[in-house]
């Protein structure tokens, strides 16, 4: 099975350092508060990270669904605990949410498997 | 200042009342499943709720928001979580959500008011 | 029980009027275009308006849903087979589609009280 | 030209088994409501699929709408009838589905040369 | 005619003040990054409030169509430019956008009408 | 660095001369609806152009995206242009538009590079 999640990484990384050399302070100043949105505070980073997979599975978002995947892992979510956050965003997201339910399940395996 | 949860919730529960007569089988087992999908298992009750109300927030559905809102007070989750679950919804969601993110503050402090 | 569709025909017409008023030619061919798509043809006026009414319900739209369930009622759908279709929409698009099932079963009742 | 729908139901094979081995009570359950929302009722098999390839065309998910294809070739739709939902679908959901209108085409092509 | 803008403005000022009390770090630097997409750079404050406004009208949200819309008037943006962007808007979000194209119509009267 | 432009507009021409062939009269007539909201009158080509990327960004459409740029890079927005107009786009539809913001550089990259 290839690993999706190494070639999302190489991606995210070579266009992220394509963004940061466009240099526009609004898109820089948006970079930043989405990464200090993830931070410890009232909430525990590891709260919120699982906050940040729920909303990407019901906005359907593959790429936003890897991420906060290799965060939660990284951050102590037991598999478990993550398909409870996968179900509650069926139930909220309904069948269209199914194929990214999937995928996932997909990068959860994957994520171990590296 | 009126409260609108109040009138949001005797419309959802007249409005379930009528749904639960219809007693289609399909529509009855869905709301079974919903009511499942928050329930203590290996994330607790309160931390889904928090997952369901960020899930309301970026599908930018303000019954769903008031509904969350409820239980995550009922709950336990303190005003300053809350607003990091906002600001998680925020940054995922952008200025579109601004406004349920008016509608949210404004239903916390009415919850409180009650 | 006040009658939101009244008031939503109401504003509907009042508003068609002026849009129409406003003679913009692309907005005027997209109207006619709108209108064409739910005339028979290889499927019937009738099958479409159900298409056209569990699309309203997956994309939440409250003013479309009013719309289509007075057109399915007209056309002869019966409740049982409504009640289907809102089954449909439910499991395809999720408890976030809860609130405007409400509102469309409102609406239906709503449509026989009139 | 390859075949997507065959790496389509590959993959979503492969995928639904392994969630099945996950063995999460309530997502096995949406998984049975999903199918069940799809059975002949007050509504026939074969108009509960046409619905529910609109809803994915509107709500913009390839993988569903192949899915929802082959459900309806299977059911008997003919492609006319199939070419009309799919205006439906474009008319309410906009330019916006055009991308998901080719790929509708480009499945119901391939489902007809396999 | 009553002037749902008006309703809107109160609102908006009440909860925003409201919001900037709560004092949460990224929340606030949200809402000036928000203000600071619209200022004069590469692109006129008049030429970003039109994307905002057809970008709210896609996404379709009332509150923010009522806002983009005052912006534009003020931004001199002329009645036959701002028809031209609601029928571009209408193409890509196709006719789910009919009712936010009705209030956005109604909006742009009523910010002349006061 | 492939070219994925190259095969976007590949995939395009061949699926649009299929669907032309289908000769569904509504479809054609959106196809043409869709080409005239975006020429001169009101507002500019040019102008319109950059609406309709703005719409495609914020609706998350990797395909709209794609065509648009090409648009706007032929009507001679310049990059700086195109970087306040992504920025709008990402501070309105949130960091769930980031992955079609990465596309979107590249893609504009790649414009630059045939």
């Amino acid at each position: 099975m290839s690993n999706h999640l190494d070639e999302f990484q190489a991606y995210r990384t070579r266009m992220n350092d394509r963004i940061a050399e466009i240099d526009h302070l609004g898109i820089k100043r948006f970079f930043n508060l989405d990464s200090m949105a993830y931070k410890d505070g009232a909430l525990s980073a590891k709260e919120k990270e699982l906050l940040g997979l729920v909303a990407s599975m019901v906005l359907r978002c593959n790429d936003c669904i890897d991420y906060h995947i290799l965060q939660c892992v990284q951050a102590g979510w037991k598999d478990e605990e993550l398909y409870e956050a996968f179900n509650v965003a069926l139930v909220v997201g309904g069948s269209i949410v199914i194929p990214h339910l999937r995928h996932a399940v997909e990068s959860l395996d994957m994520a171990h498997a590296r």
